[in-house]
């Protein structure tokens, strides 16, 4: 099977044209109203306007570049370069569509397979240029920015190339992928044997294998595939000092697993090429439904008792807030309902479903749940990817949209969510645009789950500022509730200098020894992921 | 609740007078004849027989540690020394037995809490003293082994008295235990709340929490309940240059997972203080049950199924080739039954152990296997805890009894059985003693499976050697067939060697460079799971 090559997404927002489509003039009208806003456009700037620095590699950087991947593979045209300046925060699309590139790398490198990252690594060494590992570009927290950090210039590593499927074993139910194998391609290669990943986040269209892997990615039905790092066996890493492979059985006693060590590493301390990955047969059945709660509390409860069953564990599970239900239904032109909306999804054999629907919704009936049957469940499936094209429209419409998402126990989930919701509405209105703010509970586990926020306001003078500000009073309020700052972002640049909160100073400095040992340039994915040691930003080139 | 003092295991063997018996004459008659040795008796000499050396800790570094803990806390008495001066494989019993000690700490040191290990570790490292961290000292592979390897002296660090169960969060499932809680101590402390871990392995009358951890423990019931190293949410570690909190969240994507750096550090990387522990209901039903398959293949194709169906997994699952079939039946005095036995235990409440064992029944029947009654799996379950009393009882009468475990794919799983079953057999034959080699299945997964064999053949001359040489075959036969060294029994000082094999020279690397980080002078547990560099084994003081 000959490999599609994949499409690069827009410049100045998410997936493909084709894609997009402009907002219906009810729901444009809807969300001024709310807003209390007057009608304006902030149409997106083009990519051929933009000005990109030239190329400040030199000849002998592009010389060993060109040696180690070839002619055709070291790409330096100014539209390469800027569809790989960063990712799809809402940050990086204002600045685009704004005319503003944050960082351009010096050139576009795409490997063939493991040995040229190798040869591209060392090369890079050699000449201190910093390497950024891009798959998908689908980060949403600066972890594809491109940044010199004081190195002598800067290559997006584009990981397409690396796009087999390696090996497939059926009776083991493990799949050897090449980490530059989109999602959608995995699983079109899997399906002809009849197999699947099941891992779906919202970004699903567009991510790499690699990229979940290096970022700890949790896809909607989580709860019954488990998320990204629970399905990696093993993995093959190329290093600046040479390759490693990690995973040799199912479960291993021979010390530490290091294997956690690179998943989440997000290309700091190495360049995941290879994965060795857990797949399930494709399921015989797959059946969603939705089920009205009267409240959060009563939607949290319910969750909790289905996480906490044996049995009784949707496939996907989640759980919209009453203003999120209530906003769902409103772009949906459907009257406001009452209460929490909760999507259960179930896949698998059709006997297994039966029986875990039926656990399922014995512990929802009980819990005060009410049915309301496959529509609203079939209404989330179909529009599960939709999210990112719907930010799009409303950044053009003058409307700043954004996520934040972290993760804690079920005893400090409603307080979190009630803290975290009061801290973003007056961090919105504080800044003189008051908005709305919506969550979902949409990961669980049988000691918590992740609440997701999203929030919608009037674009102010400065949007950049208007959100740093609301993102850092939120920060704040999961560190101090004790929450995680990524259930499943990642940290990118955006968490960095959360870190040390996260994981202590002492956390922070084993990820720099492990990546001075690693890395000793510093050339992998320089600024991201570890704070620098002066506590200060670090210098950008 | 006031804690117990724990008991020290016996000087010579494992557990505690009270658990011995002599063999039966029959048993004993049964395994002289399947050895075709002649009788003999091979007793252990006493603990009062042993000379110990001097303690060797300058008095400054005596004052230190006294300072830390307080003078009733730091012990130099010969007998706790020779009790702390290693664990529990049969080289240690049989050395044990002979009158040996490898090695004896210079001092035991009873630290009271966190703030204490801390402290300890401050004082080891200002005079260069090895720490190693002791919880239950069951290792059987010379985890707890006393090794200066240069430094001044030696101490065991042991934890009994971090014996508290610190907080109890009922509604999220997670209990906060200090890490010296005993494994059955921590079961009555969980059961007073209505609630477990689950975590069995055969130790478990002896083990710590802290000792789970730090080896990746692997339990009985781990179909059910998971490895010990999937219960830890958050651990609490005492390092030379200061502690490290991990684990603010069921689920993070905050980079890479640093517990699983601490888990299976086994001492080398820091002292585990506390663990934050995923815990469940105590059941309201258990159900052991035995099942009888034709032939070892069509087992591993059943347990495979089982694993692999989902709602089809039992919380026990355990299958014994024809071998250890037949000896098991030949222990308990039954006529040797044909093909091999299974043993499946369901937990749980009533309802979902219904399902569970009927879908696991309808796999089984499936597969070929016949069901035995809940007889044979009482049976295993009332002497899940005696394999190593019966090990002490058969080192008495000139018999080497020995285990190892490794895990492999589902598909590599029954080359692994007889290839490694036939290198052990010959290497017994080689070395002049044929014996018994049986094996079990005992944790099973998704995609493939632990082996756990024993080994029991007479005594040689020097059964040390003999051992030894049987090992080393045994190891180059599951480096060879790419399956891990070991699947839960730890790595410490008799799986070091292969440890370049297992996690390739640079994550070997890795690990070195973490520790140069966190344990500057070397103090922590010398000479365990981490080779030295030039590839030769370590100097011992």
């Amino acid at each position: 099977m000959t490999a599609p090559e994949p499409a690069d997404m827009l410049w100045w927002g998410w997936g493909t044209e084709a894609g997009h489509a402009p907002l219906s003039e009810e729901l444009r009208a809807l969300v001024e109203q709310v807003l209390g806003m007057t009608r304006r456009d902030t149409p997106a700037v083009g990519l051929d306007t933009m000005r990109v620095p030239p190329v400040a590699l030199g000849a002998a950087a592009l010389a060993a570049l060109t040696a180690a991947v070839g002619p055709a593979h070291v790409l330096t045209e100014p539209q390469a370069r800027l569809l790989h300046s960063g990712g799809k925060s809402t940050t990086d699309l204002l600045r685009r569509r704004a005319g503003e590139a944050a960082s351009v790398p010096d050139a576009v490198i795409l490997p063939g397979g493991h040995e040229e990252v190798l040869a591209v690594l060392e090369a890079c060494t050699a000449h201190a240029v910093a390497v950024i590992p891009f798959g998908g570009g689908t980060s949403v927290v600066g972890g594809v920015e491109p940044r010199r950090d004081g190195l002598s210039g800067c290559i997006a590593l584009d990981l397409r190339r690396l796009d087999r499927l390696l090996e497939v074993d059926g009776e083991s139910l493990i799949a050897i992928f090449e980490a530059g194998v989109r999602a959608p391609r995995a699983e079109a290669l899997l399906a002809a044997h009849g197999l699947t990943l099941g891992h779906q986040p919202q970004s699903f269209e567009h991510t790499s294998l690699g990229g979940f892997a290096a970022t700890r990615s949790a896809g909607q039905a989580s709860a019954g595939y488990g998320r990204f790092d629970e399905l990696v066996e093993g993995l093959v890493v190329a290093t600046p000092i040479g390759a490693i492979e990690l995973g040799r059985a199912p479960a291993s006693a021979a010390g530490p697993d290091l294997r956690q060590l690179f998943l989440g590493s997000e290309g700091t301390l190495g360049v995941i090429t290879r994965l060795r990955l857990r797949v399930r047969p494709l399921p015989a059945v797959r059946v969603f439904e939705g089920w009205s709660l009267p409240d959060f509390s009563a939607g949290v409860a319910a969750l909790r008792r289905l996480a906490q069953t044996d049995g009784a564990l949707p496939t996907v599970l989640r759980l919209s807030d009453p203003a999120e239900t209530a906003i769902t239904a409103a772009i949906a032109g459907e009257p406001t309902p009452a209460g929490c909306l909760a999507i259960t999804g179930y896949e698998g054999e059709a006997v297994a479903v039966t029986a875990r629907r039926l656990a399922a919704a014995a512990v929802l009936s009980g819990a005060g749940a009410t049915p309301l049957g496959p529509g609203a469940g079939d209404s989330w499936q179909r529009t599960r990817y939709q999210g990112p094209y719907l930010r799009d429209a409303l950044l053009g419409i003058g409307v700043l949209v954004e996520t934040l998402e972290t993760a804690t126990s079920w005893s400090g989930l409603e307080r979190l969510h009630a803290t975290l919701g009061a801290v973003l509405s007056e961090a919105l209105t504080a800044g003189g645009t008051p908005g709305l703010v919506l969550c979902h509970v949409s990961h669980v586990y049988a000691t918590g789950a992740s609440l997701y926020f999203t929030v919608v306001a009037t674009q102010a003078a400065d949007p950049l500022t208007q959100w740093a500000t609301v993102k850092r009073a939120a920060g704040a309020a999961v560190a101090a509730a004790g929450a995680t700052i990524t259930h499943h972002h990642g940290v990118g640049l955006d968490h960095r200098d959360w870190m040390a909160q996260e994981i202590g100073e002492l956390g922070v400095e084993i990820l720099r020894a492990v990546k001075a040992r690693l890395d000793p340039t510093g050339i992998l994915n320089p600024g991201k992921l570890i704070p620098p040691r002066s506590g200060l930003p670090s210098a950008d080139g």
